[in-house]
This record gives structure tokens, sequence and C-alpha cells, in this order.
């Protein structure tokens, strides 16, 4: 870092947990909260502005005043209305950038936004290459360890993923019975999740005891630095309700907030969570 | 054939449309109606038996005395409860080999009753060896036609069902917005279809006119002599319904029963249906 670090912080706990990783170990922060997502307050004392969507202009003007370089992208946002940004003046040039940007799906959208600060000679740091210890470590977050006949699901598990990488699909799935019960598609997990448990509650699905795992990775060439996939205590919530015995996920690569905090989260629902390196 | 074909039928259209295309080309045909599944009086004149799952006993001796080499299995029928068969007397020596056969998952209780029947010197043929007509012809069913734009999508949908057979998952997809939306688990086909129209519904998932397909073909090593996929009336009012343009299926591999017929469905749905050839 050649300055202060801008953290553009969105919805969650995520931006908040990065900002106090950040000054842990002393790099000066300054957060960029965006309205109507990230909650000012969670973040305590840090350097604080917030910005509507449409304040852009006004945020570029504060970032150089810092002479801040780094920022990082974290939280999640509702993908807005292009008609409710709501631009002010200093805004308007940068439009059309954001306007091609808008038309594609969302992770053209995303590319759109790194190559708008990339263009103003900004860095945009990844949150794990900041702080890696957001994202999943290596081995178990909680007590539980993946057995030897998880295992081998969770194996499969990462092999379908990277399978289906090439399609731009499937960033989870669930295995269970011996078999993939379940691919993530535009659902997205958590309603994957139920569903997999509305078919074990009607019995089409039947689990022995120990059985179910979810497993989660980015897709092959999925710009870390903006999207990362993530779970939480939701998540865990979810997959205990669903009857599986545990998730997961690709090591250094999934947001997991704080490891210490999810798995205690995961010894009360009596899951195994574990990281599995790449 | 070296005799009349049997025919074991399971419930549905498919079993009485398989009776009608091979007694119309000569083939003397014998049914065997599984009870609780089959309704006998559906299959018109045709020489028929009824009888339950533990009554094989019984059916083998029909056979036998007919002189009956040949035979095909079609049809739906619920997973039965092993206690719930009910065996006689000449049937249960035969229980072993199904007791095995029910400890695996469908494949494995699918190749068990295979691999009975031929222990037994029959010759288990696929419905579409015995009549290709009950199978997706190459082209368009009804008067619509894949579009360009959709063909695209057909073809990427094809490739992604292929990535997916070695994971024994995925017998379909569904593309939309130029994406991979859906792909079945184990809630099955028309789930599937009914949590897309959700997205649609919802608005978390945009369709253009002409957008949106559907696509079926087996798994690579899927035993088409007694698993071939289906499609019928009720999964085009669900496609229709979920607001997709059309269905495409891997040719001679679909069963659809009647194409010209299932071709009018279309048209009344305003969908198009499409035989993909391998």
């Amino acid at each position: 870092m050649r300055g202060p670090l801008a953290i553009i912080a969105g919805a969650g706990d995520f931006p908040v947990r990065l900002a106090a990783l950040a000054a842990a170990r002393g790099t000066p922060v300054f957060i960029a909260a965006l309205e109507g997502a990230a909650v000012p307050a969670t973040f305590g004392a840090a350097d604080l502005q917030s910005y509507r969507l449409g304040q852009l202009g006004r945020l570029l003007d504060d970032l150089r005043r810092r002479e801040i370089l780094d920022l990082v992208l974290i939280g999640s946002l509702p993908r807005p209305s292009f008609a409710a940004l709501r631009p002010e003046a200093s805004t308007l040039k940068h439009l059309p950038h954001f306007a091609r940007a808008f038309r594609g799906g969302d992770d053209h959208l995303l590319r759109g936004v790194v190559t708008f600060f990339e263009g103003q000679g900004f860095t945009v740091h990844g949150p794990a290459d900041v702080a890696p210890q957001i994202a999943a470590p290596v081995g178990p977050l909680g007590r539980k360890a993946v057995s030897p006949a998880q295992r081998e699901l969770v194996t499969r598990g990462f092999s379908l993923l990277a399978a289906l990488s090439p399609f731009d699909v499937g960033q989870a799935a669930i295995l269970a019975d011996h078999r993939v019960v379940a691919i993530e598609g535009a659902e997205g997990t958590d309603a994957m999740i139920r569903r997999v448990g509305d078919l074990v509650a009607s019995g089409r699905l039947r689990l022995a005891k120990g059985d179910g795992v979810l497993v989660k990775a980015p897709k092959d060439g999925q710009d870390l630095r903006v999207d990362m996939p993530a779970i939480g205590a939701d998540t865990l919530r979810n997959v205990a309700a669903a009857g599986l015995a545990g998730i997961a996920l690709r090591a250094g690569q999934v947001l997991v907030g704080d490891a210490g905090e999810l798995g205690e989260r995961a010894d009360q629902c009596g899951l195994f969570v574990e990281g599995v390196a790449p």
C-alpha cells in the first residue's frame, strides 16, 4: 500500500470485519460507505464518509484529496436501477462507462466497476489480498472434521464445480446419498439448500447419519477482487435445517468473515465447516 | 424377434403407444400390465394379463408358455416398498436378486431388473429399438423451429449435460439470458422448470422474447433399455407456464410417445420442440 486503503463498503458484516483486520495491522483505512447498504455506526471510529452511487465524482475527489491509491470493494449491494443513481454533476461524465457495463450481466457490471477505478489510476485489491483471514482457512473451522465418507463426496463435489466452470455456472452443489443431488443455478445457494431440505422433509431423499455436504468454490476466472463467494451464519443455519452434515469451502477463495466465530456457529449447529486447499 | 414381444407395462401413455406401434407393424404383442400402474382397458383388444410385482414367478411362467423370448419394460412405476411386494411362492426364490438390487439407487435397481430377465434367458429391448417413432425424431416436432440465438443456447446446453455426465447427474438444464440458469438434480425436471418460472415471475430472471430453452438428454452410460428420459404434454405446459421459448431433445434418446401429437401441443403452447441429432 502506498497510502491509506479505501474500503468501498456495501452491506453486511464483511466490510466491518475487513476494516478491523486492516486497522489491526496498522493500515490507515478510509471507509466509503454506500448509502442504503453499509451502516456507518458499525464501523466505530474509522474515517468514514457516506456516498450515494450518484456521488461517484465526489468519492473520486475525496480519495484523491486523501492521496489514496489502493481500494477494496466489499459487501453486498442491491443491483441499482440506472435511473435511481441521481448522478451529481461531477459524476455525469463517468456515466457512459457504467451505462455500457449495465447492459451485460452481473459479472460484466463488476468488471466494469474494476476497469473504471483502474482507468482512474487506482489499484483494486481483493479482500483476501488485504486480509487473508477474511477467507476460509485450510482445515476445519470448528471441532468437527470431514470423515472419510464425507471426504469422498467433497472431492467429487469440487471436481463437479470445476467441470461446470467453463459454463459459467455452479458456485455450489450438494452431494448426498452417494450422488449429486443439487447444483446451484440462478436461484442462489440458499434456495438450493432449501430445495434439498424439502426433498429430505418429503422423504424423496433419505440421509444417513453424517450424510450430505454443501461444497462451495468460485468459478474459474471469477474476479476474486470484487466477486468472492461467501458464506455466513445464515448459510450454516440453512444447511443444518436441511439435515446436511456440513460445508466444504475452497480455502482462500470463499469469504467467511471471522473464521473463529463461524467455527463456533458450526459447533452449535453440529456441522463441519472445512476449508479445502485448491 | 423370435416370437411375440412382451411389453411389461407401467403407468402412462408410453406403453399403450408402444403396443400400438409394434402391433401396427405386425409384431404379436403380449401385455404384462403391472397392477396399480398400467390401466388394462387402455390397451384395447391386446393379449393382456395383470400382475402384482409379487407375481413375478407367474409372469415368467406365462411368458414361457407363450414362447416369448423378447421383452420391453416401459412406463413409470412408483418405487415399491420391498415389504409391499407380497410375493407368491413361485416368486420367493427370485427375491435375493431383487433384495440386492434394492440396496442401491434407482439406476442400480433398474440394472438389477435387466440382469434378472437376462439371467432367465430373455432379451430386454429398449422401446426405441422396438419402435423408433416413440423417441424424439431429428428436427422440429411442431411448426416452430429453433432460431439462431436459441441454437446457441441449445448447443451450450447439450455440452453442459455432457460435461455433467461423468458425475451421474443432469438429465436436463435450462438456459436463458445468455447463461445457464438451472440444472436438474434430485428434484426432477418439472420442479426445475417451476423454479425457473418462479425466478421469472419474481423478476429475478428477465426473459426477452424467444429466450429460454430446456435441454434434455440421457446421461452417458444411462441404460436406454429401461431408463430413457421422457417428456410429455405436462412438460410442455410447464415450460410454457414458466415463460420459456421451447425444448430441445437428444433425438432418438428421449421418449416423446407420439411425435405428431406432441408437435400439435407445442404449436398450441407457442413453443418449439426440436430433436437434435447426437
